[in-house]
């Protein structure tokens, strides 16, 4: 028994004229011998020879790999005839490859592994199958990921493997916004938006086992830049199928009606259906006559240019209706006549997009296009909100619509309310619950996602096209397994340059730096996003990515030379450029919060942010300079404090400096809080401490800080027994040493009762008094999971239900919440499957309770946390049921009244990503049970503030952190 | 024919037993001689030697002072007898002296000037006058403003002049708020609050004609410190009448209660009349026991400790008043017993402080305490708010009582809404408008001003003693004379210090900086007073301060380091001091609107700002080492950013940093507006040029500057004909050079019926056109003084109206309007007189008449700028009359509804100095009249601007400046 084995030795005994691996046959796509040779480049990495292909079998080595395409291979063929293959389980079948080991399937050789292709793309998914197998990253030429050198490399005798049709149709991503980054990247290294650049994408799109692309458009126009048409060549060589945008009709990109326009143009001079409409067709018709060769998915319908609406603003809808169906009536005769008569066979995509959905959906007076035989077998691609959010998704009916539905998601935005395109900041938890959704609701032909200029984009690219290449293995059913999608991930990219150990900081630095990205992309950042001092949620957010900051220069330190640029641009730039952006703001919170109180330490946190601001640069020039510009120019995006949708006029920082006072001075701040004082006798010099109201709080603390410049001394008087304080006195310089942080312990066994203590800190202006307000008791007489109202308010995080409840529809089917770990802002989230459903109340909703205890009787105020979620239907509505003790169940709109995407609200919540709604409740004192069913798809809950009517916690971002629960 | 002369060689010819020039009775009063010994050490400077003073007429010079009091002086007695001299003239008159020259009044004597008191006063304030002639400065020890030297001086044989009565019976000032800065001062220079100290400031107050004083009392007992009796026995002798403030009954001072009470004390361990009744007369009876021997005003009445209510909050008006009724009963009767059984010729004073002005009034069911009989005969001390603006003042009723009336005004406050203790922030304008309304109101027995530390408050105190020492001469008739007397005062001071040239650059310093502080306080100054861009009025402000800047320093260089000290005390410190706070300020609202828009400028910005805040340091450090440290500690007092009422917890100013862009940008800003663009084409990029709207303007303005700090070239193109540009291209670099100002002028004659051009200003960035709105009539068709709305609104200076109708009442008096020059905030302000007057509209309401042409018919508000004077009576009203061309005349109340001193409103007039009030007009289009009536007393206008409702101009604190009126 031959094992197949490919080993140093061989490759490099093999000559040109003996002992090749590859067996290369004349009638071959020429696009899979192109990525054979790429796969051959990959043994060479892995083995250090490059491997020989010959089209003569004579002089094939041992081990020989055999690839090709079903029905453009006469090897195949005749191993098939011979039935050592079996074509038949890959035959007629989408873009699935056989990969199996044979014995001796001729002379001379003795092994040899099969790689057959039930079409182009089947073979070129076969073949960078292999360089997998060999552990050669998807991302080895884009990303320098070099594999791990390897002696050899064997398959047993019977090993045979069969790809699955890919779950979606037609998966890939779209290049845009490329001004400056990809631009000038691609102008620096090739010369324009050329083959030569193309090249390596479409690489990178079939290695990650996509199939489609909208090239980049801005500047570009893709059929005249290849040279010539050279990319759209090389697109099909490859068997790239090749989009245009949604405006972007009959394979004509939008810069190409800008160039060949004008007055003495066969093509008129205006982008209008009704004034030019000659010159219109022409221009569609010439464009399909040149490109309609190539695979395409031909987008049809209109839209103005540089995506805007096409008609005027008096135009009604019906007359939007009636151009667009004049216009798809059209366009479907042109694709007749000049690329298949059968238009049934050619892929074609209508994007509902912007006011597209409107003209499709139509209104009560007005039929929309929605069913029209101009739609026959035509994509319709829906999209998000371009911030991650889904908007409409197909219902029940909509989905029996033959050409099935597309997605249009973004990683990357340019448009309001504010951009994002500089790094990654998309977190792969959203990723899988938003597009799980869009797979569940029918929406399998077509997912697109918009990556602006690709880099730092590989991560969650990765893992959209694998989601939509095996949605089996990550979709629905694989809940909470982006963690494990990470770690293999990391693994797949860096196992042989990292330990497992550091492996793992690895995983945690990309779980860590998205999850920040995704409570706030590094654009919409501001000083005024993260309160500075309430819940410490400013301290606690720099604490993590300090830490983070660690683990990705350790990891810097650790790495090899040769792996570094790897490193940099999959991990360390994305990771730092993010932390460090966010670390940049929060200390100007802070430093502007300080100096608002004269506190020197201001100043010492505006250096700090200088620091930051500085770093931000360096790591940019850094990107811009490892391995001799590889990716110069892709950081070049604007992306501190944008004051518009776009990053004109973006503002650096205002930092805030601090003069020191005329005499020794110091405040004292109560951390988590604004309180504070220097102790003047005329003004408040009373402060409260209420952690200990919180019955699992054990420690609290002030701040002392320096307002002058003067040597200053403090003295704390303890009056209260069951509190130790870290230290009793001190004093400040306000040079060097700015702040002291006093920590307060409570030994809550002393408190005999007590409910209050105090504390004196006496200053050089006077003297603070620190009431403190403790409880003793930590409930355990009531049930576990129980939260307690001790200090104003209850904050629930949603996955910490007191009870779920499950249900069955008619035909059986389980309806349940679930909790999405790490997805939300805080902790995580709790959502309902299917996501399809609506569900009836009392039928088939499933619920959770929340249990809690308050002090008063009267009108509470539930704030309600939820991922921003649009309205899967045209109602905008988004509604879950909401019943507290026995009083009825209320089925409240989540979402406010007259909700729009692209209203202010919307605005709000993809900003902050999160969607907040109130809803007030007639409470017990004690004990009450909170019942939240589920009964709209989207909707995604992840916390609830509890807190007497207009009685709101002090502000912040993140909301107040959980509070105390029995058994926390 | 003998002239009275005094020469060095007398002096110097003189000894101890030949040549005396004084001749010193035996029987004089002790305090006389002291004065008379200053008077001698004056002439030492002014002729380089001591005069000698003799007892033995035989030893006297040839020419020879006989100074005396009437009755207390045998040698007068004598040479009335001889028919020499006329004490009839004097004699029993208050404080007037007889000043004569005789020849050969005995022999041996060939001249004698005599210096007859008609009492103890009357001669000291003659022989001070000798001083005066002499060129002695009342400042000559205070301040060390030393006298020319002179050679000789002589009067003619004939020369004789009698003073007059003081206008004000008792003139005085009050040392408060001691601490930190006069009580670090005298306890430095004297060890402590005693008599060695006191002798200084008894001797400032004589010399500048004042009688009358209320001791330091913060943490000094006067009757204790000198030591023992010393302080109050030196007054008496120097005959200073001692007063006690407001809530320091009976000659005892507030802070012997608090040393003497306690739980074994005689006097009780309560201030409370009620349950310590006895132990509180003791106190009393104690106290007139000990000081009643001495001359004083004794303060009568009883308040809470540290001036605070007596009763607590449940007392009715009732239970206040009848407590009070038994305190004044008590204490005349201790008063009776203790110092004069007559208690008519016993001074007392009852303060209508705070609380006490409605026990005074009592309400419509309460009788007060007005017309008892307890109060016959007690002079009751009215007050300003504080703040320099007079409350309510006698009704012509009142003015009747005995006892006359007094006032307490402020020139130093420690109070609320914001304190001012630091330096001199008062104006003569404003203290003549309010004093001498107190005067004709009938306030003329007591003037009493808090004057702080006394430290720089020397200018308005000495025109406040002479504004009550002769009233004839500055009072109501001397209006707009207060120019003139800064003149005098800066020719009395420093005539042999300066050159003409010079004193007219004191003049303009010492105004100016006055009247900057009377804009806007320096305790009261911050970051948002000025807008930092509207009108320009923070650059116009800083001009102003730049051009007295530099004033002040050339002074400082002209002047002889002999004189620096009195400079420096008199005018540079205050006026540096004011100046550069302000400049402080101003530079940080500059600062901070810059660093918004990220300009680079601000940076430069922030490090003037840090240079006037060194600057603010150096100059207190100076004014505390000048001269031997004689002024250390008395620029104690914290001045900048106050957060409270009083010091504690002030702010420096919070410096905005701006960091460079990452590209080369640029921002236009439009001189004078919030308008500004870096010229994205997707943003905001037209900017309105408005300015040449007012067709008196010729000149306008924008201000390019660097956002990065790399080189950026900006180019404009001019479109317009009628438009020229100070410069067409140029750079900036973002470090050395981050601002242009580019300037347009106009050339209204090549507009040729054009009202619109346009200029477009190229930017790294985009292109800003800047829309350039002209007007080119000087609409002098139309009457002079009219003003004409060319720009959305109106602004008038209240001086400038079109017509004045003078009235007259049934008496024949005339009614009528003045300008006050140089009062209010901008150009004057107009009032109307006499100042008691309630004039009725339609028969003796004086009128002014505005002329305005508008563009539009409509609603239109006119927001009148006023003094903040409070109502003189105790409705709380001010009230004048408003007619727009011939509609009927609305009476309008110009103080918010239920206006109260202390209130809100009352604190932003008081911080500002400005009352606002907008009324409503249905105007027409084109020309409008506007009549302004008289009303209430304390109707003091200063600007009105008219514009359509609910488009009130840009924000402002000075207002928008004065608009465009035919003749401007």
């Amino acid at each position: 028994m031959m094992e197949f084995v490919i080993n140093q030795d061989m490759l490099k005994t093999a000559t040109t004229n003996s002992g090749a691996l590859f067996y290369q046959e004349l009638g071959a796509y020429s696009g899979v011998n192109k990525v054979a040779a790429k796969v051959m480049h990959d043994i060479k990495l892995v083995f250090g020879y490059l491997p020989q292909a010959t089209g003569d079998r004579t002089k094939l080595a041992k081990h020989a790999i055999i690839y090709g395409t079903v029905e453009h291979s006469p090897m195949l063929q005749k191993l098939a005839e011979q039935k050592r293959i079996d074509l038949a389980t890959i035959t007629g079948k989408r873009e699935v490859f056989l990969f199996q080991v044979i014995e001796q399937p001729f002379e001379g050789v003795e092994s040899a592994l099969i790689i057959a292709g039930s079409d182009k793309r089947g073979a070129i998914y076969g073949l960078f199958h292999l360089s997998e197998q060999l552990g050669v990253s998807p991302l080895v030429n884009w990303n320098s990921v070099k594999p791990a050198r390897k002696e050899v490399f064997s398959l047993g005798t019977n090993f045979i493997y069969t790809s699955k049709e890919p779950s979606v149709r037609y998966r890939g991503f779209f290049i845009n916004d490329e001004w400056p980054a990809f631009g000038s990247w691609t102008t620096h290294n090739f010369g324009g938006f050329n083959a030569e650049m193309y090249d390596h994408v479409f690489e990178l799109l079939l290695r990650l086992k996509g199939n489609y692309l909208w090239p980049a458009m801005w500047s570009a126009r893709f059929s005249d830049d290849g040279p010539g048409l050279a990319n759209a060549e090389l697109a099909d060589e490859y068997g790239v199928v090749m989009g245009a945008s949604h405006h972007e009709p009959c394979l004509r990109y939008g810069e190409e009606y800008k160039y060949l326009r004008g007055a003495d143009s066969k093509y008129g001079d205006a982008w209008n259906f009704i004034t030019n409409r000659d010159g219109i067709i022409k221009f569609w018709e010439n464009g399909l006559k040149r490109s309609g060769q190539f695979e395409n998915v031909i987008t049809v319908g209109m839209r103005g240019e540089q995506d805007t609406a096409i008609m005027d603003k008096e135009s009604t809808l019906a007359d939007n209706i009636a151009m667009l169906r004049d216009v798809l009536k059209t366009q479907n005769q042109l694709i007749r006549e000049h690329v298949n008569p059968n238009l049934a066979e050619v892929p074609r995509m209508l994007a509902l997009y912007k006011e597209v959905e409107p003209f499709f959906y139509g209104d009560k007076d007005t039929q929309g296009l929605i069913n029209s035989e101009e739609l026959e077998n035509v994509i319709l691609m829906l999209c998000d909100d371009n911030h991650g959010n889904l908007r409409t998704l197909p219902t029940e009916d909509m989905r029996d619509h033959q050409g099935g539905y597309g997605m249009y998601y973004h990683f990357d935005y340019h448009g309001g309310p504010v951009s994002y395109e500089w790094i990654n900041s998309s977190y792969l938890p959203k990723i899988w619950e938003q597009m799980t959704m869009a797979y569940d609701f029918g929406i399998r032909d077509l997912w697109l996602v918009n990556v602006g200029d690709i880099a730092t984009q590989e991560f969650p690219l990765a893992y959209f096209l694998d989601l939509a290449y095996d949605f089996d293995k990550w979709g629905t059913d694989a809940i909470n397994q982006t963690d494990l999608y990470t770690k293999q991930w990391v693994d797949q990219h860096f196992a042989n340059k990292f330990s497992e150990f550091d492996r793992d900081k690895l995983f945690d630095l990309l779980t860590g730096y998205t999850k920040l990205a995704h409570n706030r992309r590094p654009e919409t950042m501001n000083v005024n996003v993260y309160h500075p001092v309430n819940f410490k949620e400013t301290d606690q957010t720099l604490e993590q990515i300090d830490q983070l900051l660690q683990i990705a220069e350790e990891l810097y330190q650790a790495i090899d030379a040769e792996h570094l640029s790897a490193y940099v641009a999959l991990a360390y730039y994305p990771a730092v450029g993010n932390l460090n952006l966010q670390k940049l703001w929060l200390l100007t919170g802070k430093n502007n919060a300080a100096a608002k109180l004269g506190k020197l330490e201001a100043n010492q946190l505006a250096e700090q942010v200088q620091a930051c601001l500085r770093r931000d640069r360096a790591l940019v020039d850094q990107y811009h300079t490892i391995e001799n510009g590889k990716w110069y120019g892709l950081g070049l995006s604007e992306h501190i404090g944008f004051t518009h949708w776009n990053e004109d006029e973006n503002q650096n920082p205002v930092l805030m400096q601090t003069w020191p006072a005329n005499k020794p001075r110091l405040v004292v701040t109560v951390d988590g809080t604004e309180q504070h004082t220097e102790g003047s006798p005329w003004h408040k010099h009373t402060l409260l401490l209420s952690d200990f109201l919180q019955p699992d709080i054990e420690q609290a603390s002030v701040t002392i800080s320096s307002v002058s410049d003067q040597e200053a001394a403090y003295q704390i008087i303890n009056e209260t027994a069951w509190l130790t304080c870290s230290r009793l006195s001190g004093s400040l310089d306000g040079k060097e040493k700015t702040t002291e942080v006093i920590t307060f312990t409570i030994n809550r066994a002393a408190m005999n009762g007590e409910t209050e203590g105090s504390i004196v800190i006496k200053l050089p202006t006077g003297a603070c008094t620190l009431l403190v307000k403790a409880t003793q008791s930590k409930f355990t007489e009531l049930p576990e999971q129980t939260y307690i109202e001790t200090n104003g308010y209850i904050s629930i995080e949603a996955a910490h239900y007191f009870a779920k409840q499950n249900a069955t529809n008619a035909q059986g089917d389980l309806h349940q919440f679930h909790v999405l770990q790490g997805y939300g802002k805080t902790l995580s989230a709790v959502k309902a499957f299917p996501t399809t459903e609506h569900f009836t109340i009392g039928k088939d909703a499933p619920y959770l309770d929340y249990q809690f205890v308050l002090s008063e009787t009267g009108t509470h105020e539930v704030e309600l946390y939820m991922q921003p979620s649009n309205s899967v239907t045209n109602a905008n509505t988004l509604f879950c049921g909401v019943q507290l003790n026995d009083n009825d169940v209320s089925i409240i709109n989540v979402l406010p009244d007259g909700y729009q995407v692209n209203d202010h609200n919307w605005g709000q919540g993809v900003l902050s990503n999160i969607h907040k709604h109130v809803i007030k409740i007639q409470a017990d004192k004690g004990l009450n049970t909170l019942r939240i069913y589920a009964v709209s798809p989207g909707f995604v809950l992840e916390k609830l503030v509890i807190y007497p009517e207009a009685n709101k916690p002090a502000a912040s971002y993140l909301g107040p952190p959980e509070t105390y629960y029995v058994g926390k």
